[in-house]
């Protein structure tokens, strides 16, 4: 981080700058001054809250090199993140897909969409027992332990793990006991820290999607509060869950004629920038299941580690987001993707084009 | 609501739509057969998930006429809602002014802001014993029971009825027995469902924050599910809590220069959609300190019910935001505001321009 | 198109919006009335100006079902349209590569990074003369004479087509004169209605790129601006140019991580919605070099005809965009995204995925 | 402006890069070499591009201090600019309003807004012979010398000063000799730098808006190119027009209840930044009558300078966007903004809160 002071900061105003930082941080300044004074922090200033120096006296403006979102960042963690689901890989060579309803609504159609999805070759099953929506009319989900049951039925039809959604915090150990193997966060939780405070105090592997109203290093300050088990009081440090696997599911913009913005230079960067596996959502971003199978080819193409797209045995029928839901052409999306994949191996995303590198 | 079937849309396909309103929603329809077949609903249709019906076969487009965001909407409640907070008003012919610190940092600064703010001439003090941060590494607050016991002090030796953003659901009942009088749902959390319901069930007045990615139906629908009552199994009605204040601070959008976009057109428009008492926050919206005063009185000039805003007594020792928090300058801020709001007494609002009416 | 009138708006007021929509678009109505009255109008509405509508008395809300961008539709052209370059097919089965260096800078900058273009495989050649920059102090090219001779020697050398931005509408003819092959339309000038009428009355092939500021339908207005070849006074129609590209580069949002957000979803969207060739811009979306060869992958994957993108003999040295130009790499790029748009052959796009519509 | 260097980098590199920023903008650099060198330019660094130093092999990150738009600076002009249209004042204390029909259709609907709009008491008259509009198939204005002859019949019958909107760059004499008093360049034309180099060379006052897809650095910059003179080749010094009026707009973002998000911060930001003029357009940004009246009295409080804003003697039958237009309540929407201006007077905005400064 450096520190810019305004033209004509007098010696007392940088003193205060780097005594906040030693005092409050506990890390060390360096200072150059000359016409114009700038102040280098030393060690890693992911902690440093840059809005607190702004503020005071004399300071002209803050550059942060360090990312905040250190836990999630690959300049901490070269290598990617792999994480193991009941047996699935997640993460580095592989693709994983997730699939299956967007929502539980009755044990016929949680079951037969699951074997439609098991079949069309999904890794994960979508077991989603809970839905959160935006107004409160709207089909919201069957009684918990009924839906928890189902969840398991699916899983035992199937023989896959089952990822769900979980909203509601006080409901964490029903999911685990019901043996749901990846705990979702949604869009609508994804910067609710209580939520995620709780997710960081166990083992299971957590999907954090991307909040439509946030951007990258939000969404990665949020793996962060799963992942460093920082608590709310002082700095101390507790357990921390790193089994995070990020999803992608675009922002909202200007353009109404697609649901969501899925911007497509946000898979190789989010790559880039960080060590986790890194899914896309074809269906919430498109919105569209017209849409949905040339997004996920883009997903993929692009370099996501796989996918997490919804799967209707009757659509029409569907008493949730239907519209995005594909049907028997899953299998084809899925072995088409498989096929991109591959075909892709080897072609280095991580740290960007080494050929570019070399022709700087 | 209208539904437009596709051309060459069969009777099937018309009469399964038709079924489809009439047994999940009890709603009846009107259909007109011609070139082009139109069916519209007749009755609430808020209660009706517009995707649902697109996903049938054979529709074109639907067309929403009654808002999703029933309970919060002025269609079905003409007149202003008036608030009352410990005697104090929100809403309707009255200006309110919220304003303190940004958060608890420690007795003494909360104290001093207190005292700050009550001279300033606020109707009600922000007292923040949590706080929502983007990282886990900055500042979010005293651990919970001091936090509170101060937040009594500050009411103690002010008079004034306080304001809290409630984070943790499970909090709800400390805050309340700690005398807070009024619950704030911050930007993070206004689409936690769980937390709204949760405020469903009390009576204490809430003021519902807009999501800085959320759009004007979607804040509307958060505020419906505290007002409603309805639960998540079923559509049965629960307690309902009406005492909501709605609190604008602006959405994402490209532009850099400014922290938020805070659409000014959205003040009059929400005051014409909703009933609810209408406040903005110029202190978060804008994120600078030298921005806050025009801002504030820019959006009591376009109708806003009041603000609120943050008053510290030392902004360059303030842990959190103290960027946008003012000083002494809070005196003339309010008192000139409340000149600007006395002088457009009696402009008509509510309905739009009437004379704009009349010239149709 | 649908015409909502309002409760209670009266017989004669339905009848001056059936007045207005016959005697000013030459349109036929049907009215429905019933409790609620409701107006269709026959025949092609792209050209009512809905506008227009709402404002009259009793006009409650308007549905647009035909889209406003005739020409550009699909609905009105259900076949791809092939344009040919000088022997180059764009569109329909084809995929075609532009490139070169972003602007000429010199005689041997410009020769060298097109014979690398070509050596890397590109269909069509970048030689632009001309550049649009964001301030007045930027390189803005060379001397106009100098810069077109130059685009000549680069296609003399490459024997390959060459494309070239056309800022100012007065140079039209010297572009053409110098053998420039196609026009193209920059993001900046992509509403400038005076250069879209000079574009309709010629038959140069023109590669209109999207707006960084426009959502779809603007887009695809602009396009009807130079393929209808209607001029400014009345409603006669001119010359037209069919021969028109469209190139997406994404839009201004929130993100700032990545220059531009280039949804993905929208590639699939246009190819479904209008029957022109579809390029997209993996430099100037992403903006930076590191990201250029996965989104490539990613637009030819969701469907897009081909991409445009920036090539430099020495990105380092570039006077403009050098951090986006590729060099080396070039070559793989293009190989592996032929590789993709091999494999996806035959997988429909054009309609949706037919399983879709089968399923509903 | 400071550069900050990749941990690494060689002295070779950082030598590279003082000799780039020394040869090519003729500026002086210092540096500090540390474990993190960092160079810093002295003087005016506004001409560089950073976009060229970020290209050099090991720069990590440029920090820019010195705002692109000089010339629009008020770092570099430190007073209010205040303009003189044919005796009427804008800028500085003044409060100027602009207004009438959104364009002219006939003689008889242009001639009773002009006098609708005199007697509501507007400064400068909105006399609008070319409309820029999204689709061809809409209203683009009557034929150009006919349109000309009725905006010289409105300023004979009103007395008052002209501004009309300029779009075809090759018809400024014609606008210039019909006695035009003020040349506006709309949205659609806001970054086309060819009419803002024309525009350049004479001495007429402009309405710069701002383009509903840049930002605020974009909109300024746009002002340079206006003001600096600079052509296109090489740096040299043209002529130059420092008479330009800004006004704000809005912006496209996902509300879509509004038509344009109008950020209330940008005013008092834009007031601080620049030392133009700055007006702000109710009816473009909100879209609708009912929402004009309070959007006005909002930019007013928020520190503009005044406002511009379609009056129609007829809005039901206008050609063009009717629905935002207003009619008798002109009058009094004049009225009051003055009262709120004349309120205000005296509180500073041009460096923000002086309160703030000494607080800090």
């Amino acid at each position: 981080m450096i520190i810019h002071m305004a033209e004509g900061a007098t010696p007392e105003q940088t003193q205060r700058v780097i005594d906040r930082i030693s005092r409050d941080y506990g890390l060390r300044c360096e200072t150059i001054v000359s016409e114009t004074t700038v102040i280098g922090i030393k060690g890693i200033a992911s902690i440093v809250d840059e809005g607190r120096l702004l503020e005071l006296p004399g300071v002209e403006s803050v550059l942060r090199i360090t990312e905040k979102f250190k836990d999630a960042s690959r300049a901490f963690h070269h290598e990617d993140t792999v994480i193991d689901v009941a047996g699935v890989k997640v993460g580095g060579e592989n693709m994983t897909v997730f699939g299956g309803p967007c929502a539980i609504e009755s044990e016929q159609q949680a079951i037969d969409s699951a074997m439609l999805a098991k079949s069309a070759g999904v890794d994960i099953l979508r077991a989603f027992v809970d839905k959160s929506r935006t107004s409160p009319y709207d089909y919201r989900g069957l009684e918990l332990g009924r839906g928890l049951e189902i969840a398991k039925a699916m899983k035992e039809a199937t023989g896959l793990p089952t990822v769900s959604e979980l909203i509601d915090l006080r409901h964490l150990d029903a999911f685990l006991e019901a043996g749901i193997d990846v705990i979702q966060v949604g869009a609508r939780s994804a910067q609710y820290s209580p939520l995620l405070e709780e997710l960081s105090r166990v083992d299971v592997p957590i999907v954090l999607k991307h909040g439509f109203g946030n951007d990258m290093s939000e969404w990665l300050c949020a793996a962060a509060y799963v992942m460093s088990g920082i608590d709310r009081e002082g700095r101390s440090v507790g357990h921390g869950n790193r089994n995070v696997i990020l999803c992608y599911r675009g922002i909202k913009a200007f353009e109404t004629a697609t649901r969501f913005a899925a911007d497509i230079g946000m898979i190789p960067l989010v790559r880039q920038k960080s060590h986790l596996p890194l899914l896309a959502d074809p269906s919430h971003s498109a919105g569209d299941r017209k849409l949905v199978e040339r997004v996920a080819y883009g997903f993929i193409a692009a370099g996501a580690h796989g996918f997490e797209f919804d799967i209707h045995s009757n659509p029409s029928e569907a008493l949730c987001d239907g519209k995005q839901a594909v049907n028997y052409e899953a299998e084809r999306i899925i072995r088409n993707a498989r096929g991109i994949h591959a075909m892709l191996a080897g072609v280095g995303i991580e740290s960007g084009s080494s050929v570019a590198v070399a022709a700087k």
